[in-house]
């Protein structure tokens, strides 16, 4: 990420300013963060003053789509203001310096902003529930039931369509005064990894109902 | 977190409106879903539009000590505006249910508000700064070098005063309709495990240097 290629203008509020050599603005790094996670803090103004709300997304293209109840008041909020933001961070490492000041954390970080739109229609209602279920565990709407006219009209579908964003990443290693290289402090990267766990199986199971092939594939790159 | 204990008035902002049984208000729950990360989504309002940044914070009390750059226009937006919101969200587990619409996660999130003040003085600067480092690796501060007078200079350190707050979990099994039961596909919880891995000394560390015992504690517990 540390050579830019915009593909457009950049405004003032997607701009990095602080380590700006940190800092990318194509499509490809933007959606390479946001693909590599499946929870957004998704920011609005309400009554003038600033709220954070984290919730599921998927990508498809430049869109994210998000979902909630429609008896949600946040699902009637995002589509009445002219622009959301949704900030996706990755923890990829502490960077643990022989000084304070030198203390970082390597990260991959995405923020977005774009207005979003409330999904009226149920076939694509229920597209946008796919493809963040599928954001979550490729392969995993083809085994379960799809959602009934009812379960749509419980639930709210909303797209944010990205407009701009930017992604931002530290994944260089420990830099230290020289003056501190002598002070026999152990310094370096601790690795933050994340991963799944042995699967519980719900109590309900019918013995013998094997691994679904989505969930054993999820667990396979993670170990 | 089944029975919410209110400390006080809880403000219709911080009043959990979905999943109400899933709430939390008072002030231990809160911290303890602080405490358990480091990262939190801080929310602002930049020409009357959301912004959401991810910033490490240190927790000290009902206090949350953040940082960065003098330099860094977020660091004079956040103590210009009355209140700032920050959002902490730690996902425990995928809920694969025997329906799309049943999908979920169990999760810990905490969210609070309260008015920043930049940190003047040196001494709480640095004490600040001593809180963040902390709460990321308890007892690094001893091991390194403390700030300079330049350092504390070039760094800006907030303090927000969390004036109310509230906590979400969902922490149970699979909820699945009766009739989906029957459907032989696997449901379950897939755990979201987080921890370190080995750390990678800096190359200029001299031969023999011990890991830190911050370093070796932290490690400990994840394994």
């Amino acid at each position: 990420m540390s050579e830019p290629t915009p593909p457009g203008p950049i405004s003032e509020r997607s701009r990095v300013k602080r380590h700006p050599e940190r800092a990318a603005y194509d499509e490809a790094a933007v959606h390479a963060v946001l693909d590599a996670e499946s929870i957004g803090h998704v920011g609005l103004v309400v009554d003038g003053e600033p709220a954070v709300i984290p919730m599921l997304y998927g990508r498809e293209g430049s869109s994210l789509y998000l979902h909630g109840s429609v008896a949600s008041r946040l699902m009637r909020k995002l589509p009445s203001q002219p622009t959301a933001c949704v900030s996706v961070t990755l923890v990829d490492a502490l960077v643990l310096a022989r000084s304070a000041f030198h203390h970082s954390m390597n990260y991959r970080s995405a923020v977005v902003f774009g207005p979003v739109r409330t999904v009226a229609d149920d076939d694509e209602k229920c597209h946008g529930l796919r493809v963040i279920t599928e954001h979550l565990v490729p392969g995993r709407w083809a085994e379960v039931r799809e959602p009934s006219r009812v379960e749509l009209r419980q639930t709210a579908v909303l797209r944010l369509d990205i407009a701009e964003g930017s992604a931002k990443a530290r994944t260089h290693g420990v830099v230290d005064d020289e003056a501190d290289l002598e002070l026999g402090v152990w310094a370096g990267l601790v690795p933050v990894v994340r991963g799944f766990g042995e699967p519980v199986p719900d109590p309900r199971l019918a013995a013998g109902t094997p691994l679904a092939a989505s969930i054993a594939s999820a667990l396979a790159p993670a170990g």
